[in-house]
């Protein structure tokens, strides 16, 4: 059988998905939903463009819905919308608001006889997991988790607000050294700015006192004050030209001890070094997108995350050919 | 509830499960199961020492077996028979055995109504899992497993079969240059000889002919022929001495392509550095441990591999706890 998508909101997400479902045979894209007129929205495959507000009439036709819109204002309302009609999917990646999140789409899955699936890419997501297995593993030990090198939109649009700022770029870097402690078995305590630099690429609007803006960065509370920041100030043009890439990456690591008087150590290291973070991210949803089509098959309802999806239910493979290739 | 674990096996492995089991509030040792006479066998813990002819009166007082024997002959035979009896859990490696173990296994849990885990460690396990996670994300692309440095008991037992060799030491060692090459995206071609090199340590008969044993390692068919191999003769105490770590680690990397035409890369990478094989891989077997003793409680019968078990089922956390912190 296959797997029908639709998406919701056809953005660098929504166009990963459209790029990351070619890839999968059992896949294909039936619809894209958009809050544009549908007329103006052209795509790069053959699936209906719909209006978002006709997505009803498509109950019968999408296996799964793909939800490509922003955490801060879209997911929050459309995910738990769309669970009571569809199996959902989305990318929720506000942490601390995650327990929220989950209980209003967990009650409109039911609702619906749903299955949605909430906060799937890589953090929250690959790295969730990783965080889980290896703290199951080694219940003693420490943490780690290190982002970047990549662009942070959340810091690069705070810096949009400051007066007098035209366009910005943040960059957020892991700190080498701080790597090297992470991995030394040592448990180091790193603060903060031991972790990560900050390094900003600024245009300014005519006439903008850079000094000013300049401090209002490095001194702005949680996004910069508590780190290393390095400001430049280039022309629109540079902007453009050197700083539109969307590659990211990171590292989760978990240092643990285990022995009679616990005199050995262990490192478990996971990273992900992307060239384009909304495609990697398409392609761990597209992936998740199945799991969720068995599961509503096998006749499960209500929210799920990672955490609870067995590993097999991702794949296209038979789990005769998952063990005998895989394990 | 405490989980009540008994153990079949007093080797490294079993030792690193009784330490192991400490470190997990919610579980207990209960018995250790043993061939020898149990009144000879001095444990570290206050568990009871049984024979393992008399494993059957255990049935209701423990949750789970740990199956701490070799591969080679012990589990192939003791797995399938305790899970007619118990919820069981083995660390079976032998790759290419694997299916048929699993039809063993599954045949004989499910006469009893109890779950079986096979194949539960490092490689397989937490390998396997990062290798069947990368594939499902990243369709197109290619995989790299490392391994070491670290000893390898099948390439040490291979050496001491032959005449003149009273003891020997075989280091597996990945090299630098294909990890390098495993990580840059290129997705090269890399033989057998290009990934690792075997250094061993032997120690040889009195009167034996050194370069003869030299020879016979260096060509030995599967073992060593295909890789670049060091040979160094030592005395027995300098083995002793310098040679009986039990380190390991190794390394899963895979990269793939995504983006209309293929143009972005990503590499995933995950990597152990582990003072003790043995602990490590007990320490994973009584994650699951756990996991088989839930889909137990859930009415779950026959054998399971990891690719089976939700991410939750291995940890002491509420699921709430989970989402909140790990997510």
């Amino acid at each position: 059988m296959t797997i029908r998508i639709g998406i919701v909101g056809y953005g660098n997400l929504g166009r990963g998905v459209e790029n990351a479902v070619k890839q999968n045979p059992d896949t294909e894209l039936s619809v894209v939903f958009t809050r544009r007129d549908p007329a103006t929205l052209k795509i790069a495959s053959n699936a209906t463009v719909a209006s978002i507000n006709d997505a009803e009439a498509w109950k019968d036709k999408v296996d799964v819905l793909i939800m490509c819109g922003g955490s801060a204002t879209d997911l929050p309302v459309q995910t738990p919308k769309f669970a009571e009609m569809f199996n959902v999917i989305d990318s929720f990646d506000t942490h601390a608001k995650i327990p929220e999140h989950y209980e209003n789409v967990d009650k409109a899955a039911k609702k619906g006889c749903k299955i949605g699936i909430i906060s799937v890419g890589w953090d929250p997501g690959l790295f969730s997991l990783n965080r889980l297995y290896a703290n199951a593993i080694l219940p003693e030990g420490k943490d780690y988790t290190f982002w970047g090198k990549g662009v942070s939109q959340g810091h690069s649009d705070a810096i949009r607000r400051i007066p007098g700022v035209k366009n910005a770029k943040q960059y957020t870097i892991p700190v080498e050294a701080a790597l090297e402690g992470a991995r030394s078995g040592l448990n180091p305590e790193l603060s903060t700015r031991q972790k990560h630099t900050r390094e900003c690429f600024v245009v300014l609007e005519e006439g903008a006192d850079a000094a000013k803006v300049e401090e209002q960065i490095k001194t702005m509370p949680n996004y910069f004050a508590d780190y290393d920041t390095t400001v430049h100030f280039i022309s629109e043009e540079e902007l453009k030209r050197d700083h539109s890439g969307i590659a990211h990456g990171g590292f989760v690591i978990r240092s643990g001890k285990t022995g009679a008087n616990k005199e050995n150590t262990h490192v478990i290291e996971y990273s992900l070094k992307l060239d384009s973070n909304p495609e990697f991210t398409s392609s761990v949803l597209v992936a998740y997108a199945r799991a969720a089509v068995r599961l509503a098959q096998e006749g499960q309802t209500g929210c799920r995350t990672v955490f609870d999806i067995a590993p097999r239910y991702l794949c296209v493979q038979s789990n005769e050919e998952l063990r005998a290739h895989f394990l």
